[in-house]
């Protein structure tokens, strides 16, 4: 059981501190700039809270920060942590960020996606992790095998460039949603006759590679539907645009592939 | 229980003929041009199987065509169906090409990917039906309803719409699943890490809109992180533009969204 302060109140540390009060850990003291922000999740975790970074618990043994890549810069500066040590969750932001802050620092970064309005579970989340010694990494393993089974020790390039895999696997695939949408609405239909295929498309590609899992107009190269489809969005240039390029991405994809086969 | 045959031996058919004998129906015969596929999948239903049109089974009470969208035209000018009930699956051709070849006919479009490999759970499958008659309209109905809970009548019209938003749904999904392999290999990283990411954006939008679940640095407009993102892409042109387009397509959809609320 540890003690713990959170600096931030967002989604992923009201996620992620509830997860580990489940597990048994105490989280001391929640820090956030804004009042109703540091309030809500303490009231919702049954804990203490500050706005005042001079009045933030000094005894805790773990701090982790989880603001907006832009505010780490200004929320570090005001804070003395004591060479406590201190974690970050950012996807992009390298370790060295903690460095002049305390002697003890490394990297918790669960790879999902959190929302206020729905529940998390935790026990299936890779959790990055990175610290500036060897003591420190195997105390942030232990600590974050108590809410998942799957810890991965990532340093900084790879966790950058997994953030940047997660923008495609993750935003850009619900926007493919969105635009979907957007379609089927327009044409009287209710969004949710998409669900079962979305679901079924995503559970897919854990026992199939994307590659062997695509299917469609493009992969088929039926230049006859893609045309058809082209036409269809003629109103909408920015969408079919995309379609566009996403056709001629998927194309090109599937010819590289069957050269590296030859 | 109906008797049916089976025009094409596709990933379709497979998985529809498989459920249908499930649930009590008889697939009399599976006709396709390959004797391969024909025999193939004739002995996985223990059916019966041609390659002939002339042998084609005279007495079924549902022709279910499942082939590619080109090879429709040849297919039916050489079948003569007696007038008895001819469905296609296609969900870009509308209901039309079939009223040539019978006076009674329809369509029945599983909104779903299917594989060879994977099995098909169909009682959760939209069956998106059309008919040529209020009767044949309503036998269709009956006749999903023994395989799925989720019957819909749908135009010729709203089916070619929908199949171009399972396009974005599903296509264009499963190509941004790639591309995060693409990235993530590159980096000495597994793809399963990002396994959980995919399965709760999908599970997400069940829930809360694409609109409302969308997050990242393009929704947050952070300019920073999409220059830093764009430069780690710049050895490949063709997805480091569509990285651009699509942020450029968050950002303005979340913009045109704020407007309308206004």
């Amino acid at each position: 059981m540890q003690k713990i302060v959170f600096i931030g109140a967002g989604n992923l540390a009201t996620r992620l501190s509830k997860a580990l009060i489940e597990k048994g850990h105490e989280i001391v003291q929640i820090y956030s700039r804004t009042e109703d922000s540091a309030s809500m999740l303490a009231k919702y975790l049954a804990s203490g809270y500050t706005t005042k970074t001079e009045e933030i618990y000094k005894d805790a043994d773990i701090y982790i920060i989880s603001v907006s890549d832009s505010a780490y810069d200004s929320v570090l500066e005001n804070i003395d942590f004591s060479n406590k040590l201190i974690v970050h969750t950012s996807g992009s932001l390298p370790v060295e960020i903690l460095k002049n802050h305390s002697e003890n620092y490394g990297v918790l970064y669960p790879l999902q996606t959190f929302s206020k309005s729905r529940d998390t579970d935790f026990s299936v989340i890779p959790f990055c992790i990175e610290a500036n010694t060897g003591k420190n990494e195997e105390f942030l393993h232990q600590f974050a095998k108590t809410v998942t089974t799957d810890v991965r020790h990532v340093n900084s390039e790879q966790r950058k460039k997994l953030h940047l895999a997660a923008v495609f696997a993750s935003n850009f695939t619900n926007h493919m949603y969105y635009l979907a949408e957007k379609i089927i609405e327009k044409n009287n239909l209710p969004f949710d006759i998409l669900i079962p295929l979305i679901e079924e498309v995503a559970l897919k590609v854990k026992y199939i590679s994307p590659q062997d899992a695509q299917t469609g107009p493009a992969k088929r190269k039926d230049m006859n539907i893609i045309a058809e489809h082209l036409k269809m969005l003629e109103e909408d240039k920015d969408i079919s645009n995309l379609y566009k390029n996403l056709s001629d991405s998927i194309i090109s994809s599937a010819e590289k592939n069957n050269t590296d086969k030859k």
